[in-house]
């Protein structure tokens, strides 16, 4: 049990966190602080934070947690700002799709107090941003991949798993390394393919007409596109290299069924479309247990 | 109001197609033939179909509409077993996600009884095969476009705008050639971008671990990855050049987003995804009216 949320970043992420955190009962105060202030002011008269703090500072001020849930980009800055309040006894985190990044500004940020920070990334979001979209229920039934290093404190790392818990989430540890290398794969890469495929659209001629035949599959297939814009740059430039390998392993994939395509070698391309339709068909999503629309 | 349904090709599209026809009261018999014999019985278990034909020459024998429900590289073959039976007074149609081929076949193989055919290609479909799964709201407020030759009679266009108004599809007309080029770009393509990303991450080491940690995002963008083989490898043959075209589009769109990922140009990274992420944002399916999914 918390008495004081310091959240930094009252958005859809940032929001749900305090959510669930006051329905769980794990918190008694929430402190907001956004970059915008008509943010601040519409999570409070949301009922997302109780009080608005007018800095990063003051959201810290009191606080025994903390969560960032900010562009990636701006996690060196924000934590230089409220470095002089973190203790050894507060629990901080981020949410950040990158981690390699995130514990680079940790260090370079809080250097001997480091200990205090845990960097978390939990698999969940929408493709619609805001507080307004802050909902209690975005974290439940998730998978969380904690990344400590090792100057985390193992009290601190301790807890960060128990708040997870409560909320709901199945929680696991990777590198930041790791993690950052897997999520190039599972998540980055096919939103970058999800903005090209839009882009590639847009682009074209009579693109209007195109648009309008397009079906569910095109809408399913499309629905990261619309992602926020300055979270996804960030992510995409935090993890440039291993968002570029994975795509150089993408188009290699595809060149190989063009291959079969061009050859008219109808046995190979129907086994490489076998190849991806059962692993698709039997793949089932790490934390769907509980949920039911995780088909 | 129709005597005889003659389907050829009891599937989830086919069997979908019947159990609609029944539904709204458009057809009294339905006669259905399978390749597998098994299907076809399978089918007439589940209600699909009241009578199995042993053959589609008899499944079309008495028809006064007939469906063919097949992949598309069948429909040449299929079109010469029936073509003795077809009359001008029959309404045949197909439910080909390609349009050019079908109408070759037609060509092909009907002749002078051509004016009987109707090229039709509802906009609907999921990424589970099998009479099982037919389900008589497929159809409901998607689009059927119909592609029409010169030779098309005017009688069986009409009665095939009727049909499709019947249950519920909104209707609308194209070429065959601008048909294939549109879905090349928004259902083709994006269903080989999704097989290639399946087989990209199959062929990685630790692919089980990547599969474990993908999430919601993940689950969208790849669930037409599942989609049938055979059909797929034969709409891809089918629609080869179109396809590598937009592929090739896809691929400057791609590589154009990369560049600015390599040369740290943040603003430009950041526009190219706005683009992208209002042009979804603001995308509705054309289809959308009187459905609640398909945001």
């Amino acid at each position: 049990m918390f008495e004081q949320l310091g959240l930094i970043g009252c958005g859809l992420m940032g929001g749900s966190f305090a959510k669930a955190m006051k329905r769980a009962g794990l918190v008694k105060r929430v402190v907001g602080y956004s970059k915008s202030p008509s943010t601040t002011e519409r999570a409070r008269q949301l009922g997302v934070i109780d009080v608005e703090a007018p800095s990063a500072l003051l959201a810290v001020a009191g606080a025994d947690i903390v969560l960032l849930a900010i562009p990636v980009a701006a996690t060196e800055a924000t934590l230089k700002a409220i470095k002089h309040l973190v203790t050894p006894q507060m629990l901080i985190m981020d949410v950040g799709s990158t981690k390699t990044d995130v514990v680079q500004a940790v260090r370079a940020s809080l250097r001997d107090q480091m200990g205090s920070f845990v960097p978390a990334h939990p698999i969940a979001g929408r493709e619609v941003a805001g507080v307004e979209h802050a909902d209690a229920d975005l974290y439940t039934g998730r998978q969380v991949i904690l990344t400590p290093t090792e100057h985390t404190l193992t009290a601190q790392l301790k807890r960060a798993e128990e708040v997870w818990s409560a909320l709901g989430c199945r929680v696991s540890h990777m590198s930041p390394e790791s993690h950052d290398a897997a999520f190039a794969a599972v998540s980055h890469l096919p939103h970058l393919l999800a903005f090209a495929i839009m882009n590639s659209l847009t682009n074209q001629v009579h693109s209007d007409q195109l648009l309008s035949l397009a079906g569910p599959g095109f809408r399913d297939f499309t629905r990261i596109a619309a992602s926020d814009p300055k979270m996804w740059r960030d992510v995409l430039r935090a993890n440039r290299e291993e968002v570029l390998a994975q795509s150089r392993l993408f188009q290699q994939a595809l060149g190989e069924l063009e291959k079969t395509m061009l050859e008219n070698d109808d046995q190979k391309l129907e086994d490489l479309i076998t190849l991806a339709s059962l692993t698709r068909s039997n793949w089932r999503m790490g934390a769907q247990r509980g949920r039911k629309d995780d088909q």
